[in-house]
């Protein structure tokens, strides 16, 4: 497979090796622990390689860095994994940087002088400069790192909201928008008495209904939280037009909080051109190990807010009637952090960055539509939700449903055939009652899949409906 | 070296087959996700080798499983690690279970029906269940997985802590405190209004003052939270006598909530015969993986305490205007978890209850004694704090200063040496407030330690001393 380039992309300047240079710059330990990042360093220039569009042989490449997908399931299936969307798998080289973390120079950070820890905490501070590198941001200090994406909100919602958030406020949501993006604001909503308010999709396109979110923005509202790219419609939400509508019509302190689990793993990002306030991401959606995600916030922002969880690393001072605080990040870390993760997550940037982010959205806007045109044209019944790929741009993902069958059936007899694709709500419960279904299958894809899985799986679609309608 | 073998924990009966064949029981992942241990299971009894005292062949032996261990620094310097109390080194088995996870079956969690997600669940369950095992819980639905431990105490202080504390109670903590378990108390103090009292040292011991604590506990106290083993004065605080003077002096609703974090990597535990509400550990400190950690509770409080993030797994059904919880653990596990890491947790549980626990506390009690009386023999001017060997049982550690001289340059020139020892507050400040010092040399032991490395140390120090007093 050589899959058309299309040139949305192309044109960037920066090489691979600029990026390499970026990721792999050295911090000074003692006199200054974080990096400030030239203007010039963001993402979308130092991750964009000219190597033109990824090449089939590239691809099947990559899966040779991925010792997971070469393995057989049920005996003799080969292993087809379309469930990127709720998690990645990893690389070589990111399993390799953990191994030599725990084999070499495993130690605590922050607070020991000996040859050890200083090598761990150097490893440990490099990896917040490639994620911050990585998101655009201006300085390592913006990059917060979190057990996962849901913790980076609530540590939002705990801090800047408990504060910030009260009786006579408005927060604004989608419909769409994951769990963790919704129940910490319904939480805090019952506690501090505001409202949570909801924009609906575009009946015609499935995607959100801009015009309605521009509705729901007035002087009340004092939050505005979304996802950039939602992982059951695919849709990719226009950032700066939302931006826009909350600097005009929202509270003048208004935040704006991007969940970027679903877009920064899969194409060119840059949070501070995007205009938020904060923005969250996990790390296990884009190549890195479980127990790691980050939340990048406005220094300005982060600066004032009160810290998150109590304890060592977070503090300047601490004293039996007080505790001073150290600067963000620090401040938001409380206790042992999770060193070989944020490690592993530094290496996974180093890795993408390499590909090339343009090159890795580029490839899969092209399978994207190559399986969703599979989908509409092989399988008869089949309703996948979210905008066709003519109306808009959408993630290589489908969520769908066939004519009679239930979405977990299908996936689990997929299964039998080594395809996995994940069924159920995927942390979208309101997302699916305002469709009017229960459940839906989604089949997701990454850098690693091929036309010839998809293939596979689209036949095997076929035949599971087969199984069911003829029996 | 083959210490005198100490008889305090050498009648436990069941055998470590017995152990294995605990920890290694299987989940039912749909039927019965959550095992219910026996109340034979508890970690006092099935951790408990037979096989009498480590001998130095074994030491030895453990030490192969441990690849970081065999190296030098500085060119040519063997690596003394003993810097167990700030972080753990990890058996090989760990990291091969966690390589495992990654290259064969990583996978999201309890979502998913596909292959590799089914297992993943099993084994991060089966894990839950192994941690249970190793600290007696009465059924894996006890055991919460967080972060580290800190994450463990302020998961506390912002749900039952949140709810319950308010103007005119009382928390009572000791001055030896680790800061996690201080500055959570303190900012929830700031915004509920209540008071937080400190319990000092018996002058005599630098152990716990238990008389001047059970002053200090009234009808007012609704919450006494303290550390089993102090990570600088090595003292092991009564549990059992500080859960009955709260039980009987505090008021009725009072919570016990104990630091186990240098007392599960070192000593059999068993946490419901201790009579406490909670017990929180770090992973790290016990062979296994960093991003791990967990807290245990007792099932009716756990049950009874509002969630604590928000986000997928903690719910049961998200609506637009309210949600549902899950049962604990769920209810606290916000998010995709760290599954890797705790799989990595439940292997070195796995991994020490083999060994033995009473086995590991019989050989540090043994290598510590060694230590500080080697260290009070051969270093002039040196003050270890806390009790000696003879006064009370204490841990395998000694914080120290040695007159005339900075604790960070002892620790610099030891580094020189190899030797990796800490120096700092060790998050211990109002405790070093109290001794009258800004900071202290640590060197902490664990069970791959040797008496040589003992020796190299006490000569090395020596050596440091006499260059500085030199100079």
């Amino acid at each position: 497979m050589r899959l058309a380039p299309i040139q949305r992309h192309a044109t960037a300047a920066s090489s691979s090796a600029g990026a390499s240079s970026q990721a792999t710059s050295t911090t000074t330990r003692v006199a200054s622990r974080f990096q400030s990042l030239p203007p010039s360093a963001s993402s979308r220039q130092v991750e964009q390689s000219s190597r033109g569009t990824l090449t089939a042989e590239e691809v099947l490449g990559f899966r040779d860095e991925f010792p997971i997908l070469d393995q057989s399931v049920y005996g003799d299936k080969p292993l087809v994994y379309l469930d990127n969307a709720a998690t990645s798998q990893k690389p070589r080289r990111v399993l390799r940087a953990m191994e030599e973390y725990y084999e070499e120079y495993n130690s605590n950070v922050h607070r020991g002088v000996h040859a050890l820890s200083a090598k761990a905490t150097d490893r440990y501070e490099q990896a917040r400069d490639k994620v911050a590198a990585f998101v655009g941001a201006g300085s390592s200090r913006d990059v917060v790192f979190t057990r996962n994406a849901s913790e980076a909100i609530n540590l939002v919602a705990y801090t800047w909201g408990l504060d910030n958030l009260g009786e006579g406020d408005e927060v604004v949501l989608t419909v769409a928008e994951h769990h963790s993006n919704i129940v910490p604001w319904q939480m805090l909503s019952q506690r501090n008495k505001f409202d949570v308010k909801f924009a609906g999709l575009d009946p015609k396109t499935q995607s959100l209904d801009l015009d309605g979110l521009r509705n729901l923005i007035t002087p009340k509202t004092k939050l505005v939280s979304f996802g950039h790219v939602s992982n059951v419609l695919g849709s990719v939400n226009p950032v700066e037009e939302i931006v826009a509508a909350a600097r005009q019509g929202a509270h003048p302190d208004c935040k704006i909080l991007l969940d970027a689990c679903q877009s920064v793993p899969h194409m060119p990002t840059s949070f501070p051109d995007l205009g938020v306030d904060f923005a969250v991401c996990s790390g296990h959606k884009m190549c890195a190990p479980t127990g790691i995600g980050f939340l990048w916030g406005k220094p300005e922002v982060l600066e004032a807010m009160p810290p998150f969880m109590g304890g060592g690393e977070m503090i300047q001072d601490v004293y039996q009637t007080h505790s001073t605080f150290a600067k963000p990040p620090g401040k938001f870390e409380a206790g042992t952090p999770a060193i070989c993760e944020a490690i592993g997550l530094g290496e996974a940037c180093d890795y993408l960055a390499e590909i090339g982010m343009g090159r890795v959205e580029e490839f899969e806007h092209e399978i994207g539509a190559y399986m969703y045109r599979e989908l509409v044209e092989k399988i008869e019944g089949i309703e996948i939700y979210g905008p066709s790929p003519d109306q808009a741009p959408r993630a290589a993902l489908a969520a769908f449903n066939v004519e009679g069958l239930h979405a977990t059936d299908v996936s689990m007899i997929l299964d039998q055939y080594g395809i996995a694709v994940r069924s159920g709500h995927h942390c979208t419960q309101p997302l699916h009652q305002y469709l009017g279904i229960n459940a839906s299958a989604r089949a997701s894809l990454y850098l690693y899949n091929t036309k010839e899985e998809v293939d596979q799986f689209v036949s095997k679609l076929s035949e599971t409906i087969e199984f069911f309608r003829g029996g």
